[in-house]
């Protein structure tokens, strides 16, 4: 392990991954990525959609450990997150497996943030096994950040569709094909955007703010990675990001995407801006990115989930929307 | 570093704690503790009691670096959170130090859980100083989770006390005569209790888990300590950590305190069962308890903040409200 620069660290032994799973929503499945579990409908058989994202979450955690073939004794903390007040989906979602919890929030950075935090703890010896996941619920988040579903509200072009999903990861100290070789953590950076229908506008800035740092603090240039991939900025977002890091002399046109561009069919699934959410990352991650890098398809990705920090409360106090983006460099390093 | 048991960390060598600060409210002020700034008013000089929150937040913080001496460019990440919904106070207290901020939540539970992971990211060579702190407001607190304050809602008597304020301190790998020297992370427990209005009942249980648990996991007594205390179980969760203590064979008559108990005076302050929220162990730790350490006025404290696990959907829908407890082994080490 080495401190390199003002916010990243870099493991000399790489933090393994033994397994991803994820768990997405009927809408989730019908687009262009894979994922472990698609759902029939968007209540999974629950009362509430509260409930449904706590059922998703246990789901995807528990499908993390048997694809690991890691018993639940063996994992030393759970860190989760997700958009719900209080974070009460993840709550429910992990409280019967028993460990220990530590909660984590984000907002839609989460899954970056507790990768970060699990390979701190397992590169410094305090863990053997983490399970980690962020989620998020289309339906849950509309009704607790917008407006009722019921009302057929609308949507503005530069809003983006939370993704119904989690994803979830067990990593390890035990040598695997694929690991986190490094990390940079992101300060909180407000632009002074107001739109809650643009998030890609709010949490930009952030992400530039996050790679610019990543890329000095380890010495590198973009052409490094094979992917460069942000959590969910969209449409919207990826093209300021494309923007701000070419003024800063970084060229991302070839190897740069988000998953909230990649997880929906802009042309068929009327998402408009694209996805967003903690499970928009987590589950892009989990389902289709760790899978290219197991197989070998991918050598180096750079994975950065973009959290918008806002609540209805600072919004409708009319605060500004600041973001924070936390960066996890994921390679082969067999 | 050695992991002991299943759910401790033994720190061989001590993470040191440079500075503490805390800045409470009014009623705080007028209670039986000592604190370093007592508001004159809820609102601080905001228009809102969430922009008031923050402000304490960030008045907190920047204390603890004042006492510390530490400039805000050696702070190598922030670790903050908070009880409104999204973390918002703790986001916008923190955001203009322009440091990596690491988002943590483990409701009233937080200044554990951000002590906790501080503390491995010191030992395990990831950090040199972290400022981590936790906060609370009444009024915003009882705006969100409860009934408009301008309504005069008679109280039960088993609710409890939103503490105003926030406690922060300065982690650090730099010699000092006080550390932290172990840590005890909780699991999620829940006992099926629903009263919203009954949080110490909801969290006690998790505090006795998280206590056997360090007990067994170190190898220690009750009696290894000058005092126990919980975060905020108040009279009548400190009564039932007492009592099933004792059915499991530990004896804590002596030297078990909460600081929910602690922070108001029981007969002239009207709190009923006390005071919660995370800024009640956070304030009651930076304000009161560190100061006693560092003066040699007691040498050994287990400091376990307590969380209750809910939202208002969660308890509108019917939900249990689980509880989780991180306990922090504090000494006196030169």
């Amino acid at each position: 392990m080495a401190n390199i620069g003002e916010q990243s660290v870099q493991f000399l032994n790489p933090v393994y991954i033994k397994s991803t799973a994820s768990v997405v929503g009927p809408k989730e499945g019908e687009g262009p990525l894979n994922f472990d579990i698609v759902l029939d409908d968007m209540l999974a058989g629950e009362k509430s959609w509260e409930f449904a994202e706590s059922q998703i979450v246990q789901k995807a955690l528990d499908l993390a450990l048997r694809k690991a073939g890691v018993n639940i004794s063996q994992i030393d903390y759970i860190l989760a997150g997700d958009l719900l007040n209080q974070s009460i989906s993840s709550i429910f979602g992990v409280k019967d497996f028993n460990r220990p919890f530590l909660g984590v929030f984000g907002a839609c950075s989460t899954m970056g943030l507790a990768m970060s935090f699990a390979s701190m703890l397992i590169s410094g010896g305090f863990a053997k096994n983490i399970l980690a996941g962020a989620s998020s619920h289309f339906c849950a988040a509309e009704k607790q950040f917008r407006f009722p579903l019921e009302l057929g509200t609308q949507r503005t072009p530069t809003s983006s569709w939370t993704v119904t999903g989690c994803g979830a990861t067990v990593l390890t100290n035990e040598k695997q094909d694929v690991g986190i070789t490094a990390i940079t953590s992101g300060k909180i950076v407000d632009m002074g955007i107001k739109d809650a229908n643009n998030m890609g506008a709010a949490m930009a800035p952030s992400a530039v703010d996050t790679l610019i740092a990543h890329f000095k603090d380890l010495n590198r240039t973009p052409d490094y990675y094979d992917l460069i991939v942000t959590g969910d900025l969209g449409h919207v977002g990826h093209e300021i990001v494309l923007t701000m890091m070419e003024k800063e002399g970084f060229n991302l046109n070839k190897n740069y995407n988000d998953c909230g561009i990649m997880i929906f069919d802009k042309d068929t699934q009327d998402t408009h801006a694209g996805g967003s959410g903690c499970g928009c990352s987590a589950t892009t991650f989990a389902g289709e990115l760790f899978e290219k890098l197991k197989k070998g398809d991918m050598q180096k990705l750079l994975f950065i989930p973009t959290g918008a920090l806002m609540s209805t409360t600072s919004v409708q106090q009319g605060e500004s929307i600041p973001g924070v983006s936390h960066a996890v460099c994921i390679e082969r390093v067999v």
